[in-house]
């Protein structure tokens, strides 16, 4: 099959052994998968991952043993595979699980391929309502749901979010709709007018702003991402880090004892409630496709989305 | 009057001037009080403090204005001495408000002089079942009572404190009353003794631990014990920071996010609580003096309590 692969360097690859399923697995055929700020940073390196690549996708499930309700179902897939074996899991914690694989990311071949295997469990058949476009986008709109369930959030707060990037847009349109009162602060006018045609209060300017925010989604990544969120958070308050950090970043303890801030790391989120957002057009994530490859160009794909500014690029399989 | 006092060094000053308490305040004649490890950051230029050092202590009230009932009093007293007028004081986070002073650490003489100056509303009058030896810890039992109010903490929650300093004697004695699966993790075999005759599992080889505690309490301020602190905490697990730190410290933020651990800063805590624990004698704080100085010999008290291994070392004003 076709596939992106990742070996010293990434490559596209005509032939590459399409994935056997072990038991309780699915095939999944991929339909469209997109490039996320993760499959950069382990384009440098980052997990030392080696296969292919990719872990947002939509497809069709392709084979399903012993699960033929599934079988041609178009679905979203949540990337831990976990053993549900373990004592992690059996708390509920199956992101946790240390016994997992992850989709395209650890030790599990990714949807940039013509076909993927996931443990069934994992797959959630879509409605009709979501288009593939917008399907591509569950996993990124599950881990900013996730947020909602480590942080509690109420009307009167005062909530900021830091950076405008795929992952930040999706968080200020989840905390939109929790209700508060919402800042999201960006570099791209571009990117904040989409979060201001919903209503979003942006902001490019941090000077502009009062600090004293209760909750600070940090959505950068950066040393400087996170410093900001400690300046603008008030004491007792909450930073929410939404994004992962390239190398050690420099904390100053001493202030967040002081303010007694809480911080909270948060990763991949739940897939059913990401599904009935986007079932209910509740977020724009249209907005977000900036361009779409096919798969045979996927080195390309990869330059233009590492370009500076660009949000959504789309690889197709068809 | 005599104090100890920080300009450029440390000095004992026979004539320092007694306070004057503004409207509302009251003068305390100190009897003891603790230096602490603050106290040794202090003279090292943290919080570039100058004054009269000293935020432990035990007195009696000696003048207060418009409260005679308060005149001749036991007393031992909260350091933050808030504005109670802004937004801050009236969310009823009064440690954390900006226009504070606070006790021997920012903008206010402290418990090193004969004298010291607090509002009333600081002030909480001792139960005769409390000597002074023990007053002098309300403070920092306080602060570490503090965690509780911070972080739920269960019965069957496996619970790790790292440092055998004074505030990490008093937490592990703090989360043993609590209730749940107790280690203090230390260097020292007769500190953590004082832990071990009180029934509290420890160790001084985090090797022999397994990770995936519940909960971590960092009491060592060090890079090392929050690392370790790291290591120790299970997916989703928190980590709370009960000591500051000297200078910046390096953090694998990507391991806060992919374990989506929670990190809680804990500063001052409630004095109400402390004062009753010490009532209760259910904290063995006597164990942790480990030398008594007069006010006269202040310089060579802190060289004493700046020596490793040393707790508590008490001055007395008597």
């Amino acid at each position: 099959m076709r596939a992106l692969t990742l070996r010293s360097s990434l490559e596209y690859c005509e032939k590459y052994p399409a994935p056997t399923p072990t038991d309780g697995e699915a095939v999944v055929r991929v339909i469209q998968a997109g490039i996320c700020a993760t499959d950069l940073q382990l384009v440098q390196g980052y997990m030392d991952f080696q296969g292919v690549l990719g872990h947002e996708f939509v497809g069709i499930v392709d084979e399903a043993p012993h699960h033929p309700g599934l079988l041609g179902k178009r679905v979203v897939g949540e990337i831990n595979a976990a053993c549900r074996g373990c004592p992690v899991c059996q708390a509920g914690r199956l992101t946790h699980c240390p016994h997992r694989t992850t989709l395209g990311i650890d030790r599990r071949d990714g949807a940039f391929a013509d076909y993927l295997a996931l443990p069934v469990e994992n797959l959630y058949p879509l409605p009709d309502e979501i288009t593939n476009d917008q399907a591509v986008f569950t996993e990124p709109l599950a881990a900013a749901c996730q947020i909602l369930d480590q942080v509690s959030i109420h009307e009167a707060d005062r909530v900021l979010v830091i950076g405008d990037g795929k992952l930040g847009l999706l968080c200020a349109q989840v905390l939109q709709r929790a209700g508060c009162r919402l800042t999201a602060l960006g570099r791209h006018p571009e990117k904040l007018q989409i979060l201001a045609d919903r209503g979003i209060h942006t902001s490019q300017d941090p000077t502009s702003l009062s600090p004293g925010f209760d909750i600070v989604v940090e959505a950068t990544g950066t040393t400087g991402g996170f410093t900001l969120a400690c300046e603008y958070v008030r004491p007792r308050g909450t930073i929410a880090l939404k994004s992962t950090y390239h190398g050690q970043t420099t904390v100053d303890m001493t202030a967040l004892v002081i303010h007694e801030i809480t911080v909270v790391g948060s990763r991949c989120g739940p897939f059913p409630r990401a599904i009935e957002l986007l079932k209910e057009h509740a977020i724009d994530v249209q907005s977000l496709i900036h361009k779409r490859f096919p798969i045979e160009q996927g080195t390309d794909a990869f330059k233009h989305a590492a370009t500076k500014g660009v949000l959504k690029v789309v690889l197709e399989m068809t």
